[in-house]
């Protein structure tokens, strides 16, 4: 509540937020592209710093080594190739209990939901809980499957799982909530851990940016604390670039058939040859290469985002920043978000407000979720000092 | 009827099946991949013979010149390169009436025959009419839509269209009917546009392997005579690969935005360096020679297969042998169709009944669907060799 984010809940405690009503970063139209010079809009990494060459190199030495098999029809799982580099990876990198015989390939963090939720519905499943503040597509794709969905508030700690009753799954951000950037706090990972055992339920990890954290040991995945009840979900989105359409679950060993085969329904499996590079390119060591060089890359953006915030804007308060690829940016009083969204679009500079990501009925500061990875390295300054602007700095 | 193919139908003429009952051959299981030694079975081109270092070449010269926003998340239709290069050639090569606009990349024609199902289904469409010899999983890909289906039976000209009605939709395989072999007839080609036209409906033309004509001029896409009604759908998997996971739809201009959010919504679209790929092997002349090339393979598969099978096994006859990457194989007398099978496995040869691909109560001569050009080029004679001995040749 100091802090000015938390909003008081009617006889139940303090919270953040009600219910999530948010669009996907990743999915929105972008009606006005021309005249958007500079985005600072969330979901998408720097794609002009996509390791080209290295990325073909991989791909040279992947298919000089494929068998012709992995050009043929898959079995929708994804090739064990890269089903085995991920699982040594995400073991070492996030903390993962994963077996290759585990893990689904899929085109992004998106897609894996989907697949779930239809299978969880088909078991019977109606329900799927979200947190407070999230992205409204992955409800609308749980209601697509037939599952409805329930807000669980969000405080410092993040997500109030104390609040799961009956659920049969709950969808949470545990190493960086989107958008308000809180990792999920260890008791209440154990806490969500002990429901999905006692209620025999599924709690989705959606690690969507777990790769970046910059100011303190990294923030392992909840995974390993309940793999039979976790399913883990990442992506190559943030890391490499959405284009590439590669994401991956890591399952608990009963639901991996029936997920396979949802996949394979989908569009029959994800497409060889970018599977296998990525698979060359983790077991070569150039994929942690890639993290590490973007992983400073965007730390710096970061501090030079924060930096000219605090100097040249008096009256914002940053937060979420310990992680991630965005922060959200409390705006000074008397500056609404409508307003300064516009303000920024005058400038040409593309940004989101919280509302957005912040369900109905909820209240909150007002404050923008400015993504600070999308804008080519030669631009990123002048984008960062035309948002000081349109929050009220004084040109310089 | 004097081919042995047509069984009557009471009080409706002659025709050759009622309704279709198969699997998808591109999906199926190999439960006993172990012992396949040669695979006859139809759907898989030869993927030893996928140019892989023109495809790299390719892939270079690609992301050479993309542009950094096509590895960001894309609109769902799918790269303009791609969705451009194909526009020209499905004219030039398919007699297709296409601009890049009216086409979705999408990862096969399943996935295609899916998207747009769903669509139909939204708008209120109820039934598909199916071929009466086809594929399985596209009658259940019609039902996961909600979409009930009605089969036509199929005589010497192709589906009897003639008995179209009130369905909403007609799914056809006008260059080679699948797994027959006949082109469907001009005649019965105009007529289906025609009511198309007169009930306002959709004929998709499934063209899995129109690239493959072998003895004749190439029998176009029915596309042209009626685009504004015709969905043509196209794919990559048997002139290149399956495992690429890309196929493409041309679509109505009324279709074109909710195939798209289908899409979307399926899988975030297609990955973008294997589009790019393709659309520079197309735009190189690369994706041309391929085809010739593979081409020229197959005819002289298809050549050594019939020879084979006419010199050395009495009482068998091959049909739909003008195009296609299969034949139809009628057994000798005497011979089940699961004798034939059972035969052919204890030989390390895989091989389908025409049975999977038929209506349950429809009746035909028993036969295989045989096909030639999946096993890598140095071991299609000893696969021949085998099949004729599971048909009762005598070792030679």
């Amino acid at each position: 509540v100091a802090e000015g984010w938390l909003v008081a809940r009617q006889g139940a405690g303090t919270t953040v937020a009600a219910a999530a009503v948010a669009n996907e970063p990743a999915r929105r139209a972008a009606p006005d592209a021309d005249r958007v010079l500079f985005d600072l809009r969330p979901g998408v990494p720097d794609v002009a710093a996509f390791p080209r060459a290295r990325w073909l190199a991989a791909a040279r030495r992947a298919l000089a080594d494929a068998p012709a098999s992995s050009l043929a029809y898959g079995d929708g799982q994804g090739r064990p190739e890269l089903r085995h580099a991920l699982a040594r990876y995400l073991t070492r990198a996030r903390g993962v209990r994963a077996g290759a015989d585990a893990i689904v390939i899929c085109t992004g963090v998106a897609q894996g939901l989907a697949l779930l939720c239809e299978v969880l519905a088909r078991r019977g499943a109606a329900t799927l809980a979200v947190e407070g503040f999230g992205i409204q597509a992955h409800r609308e794709l749980a209601a697509s499957a037939g599952l409805g969905s329930r807000a669980l508030p969000v405080d410092d700690d993040g997500a109030v799982v104390g609040e799961l009753t009956r659920e049969d799954a709950v969808l949470l951000t545990p190493a960086h909530q989107f958008p308000l950037g809180m990792p999920l706090a260890p008791g209440r990972r154990l806490e969500a851990a002990a429901w999905a055992r006692r209620e025999d339920t599924v709690i989705v990890e959606d690690d969507y940016d777990g790769e970046f954290r910059y100011d303190r040991q990294p923030v392992g995945a909840m995974q390993a604390l309940a793999p039979e009840h976790v399913v883990y979900a990442g992506t190559a989105s943030k890391t490499l670039a959405p284009g590439l359409r590669l994401g991956w679950l890591v399952l608990p060993e009963g639901l991996v058939a029936e997920v396979t085969e949802a996949k394979l329904r989908a569009d029959g499996g994800s497409g060889a040859p970018d599977q296998l590079t990525l698979a060359e390119l983790i077991t070569s060591g150039g994929y942690d290469r890639q993290v590490r060089r973007a992983r400073l890359a965007y730390r710096r953006r970061r501090d030079t985002l924060v930096a000219a915030l605090r100097r040249r804007v008096p009256g914002v308060e940053v937060s979420g920043i310990a992680a991630g690829l965005h922060a959200v940016v409390r705006l000074p009083a008397g500056l609404t978000e409508d307003d300064a969204v516009a303000r920024a679009a005058e400038l040409g500079v593309a940004v989101q407000e919280l509302g957005r990501y912040a369900g109905e009925g909820a209240t909150h500061a007002p404050a923008l979720v400015v993504g600070y990875a999308t804008p080519p390295g030669h631009a990123f300054g002048e984008a960062v000092s035309r948002l000081c602007l349109a929050l009220g700095a004084r040109a310089s």
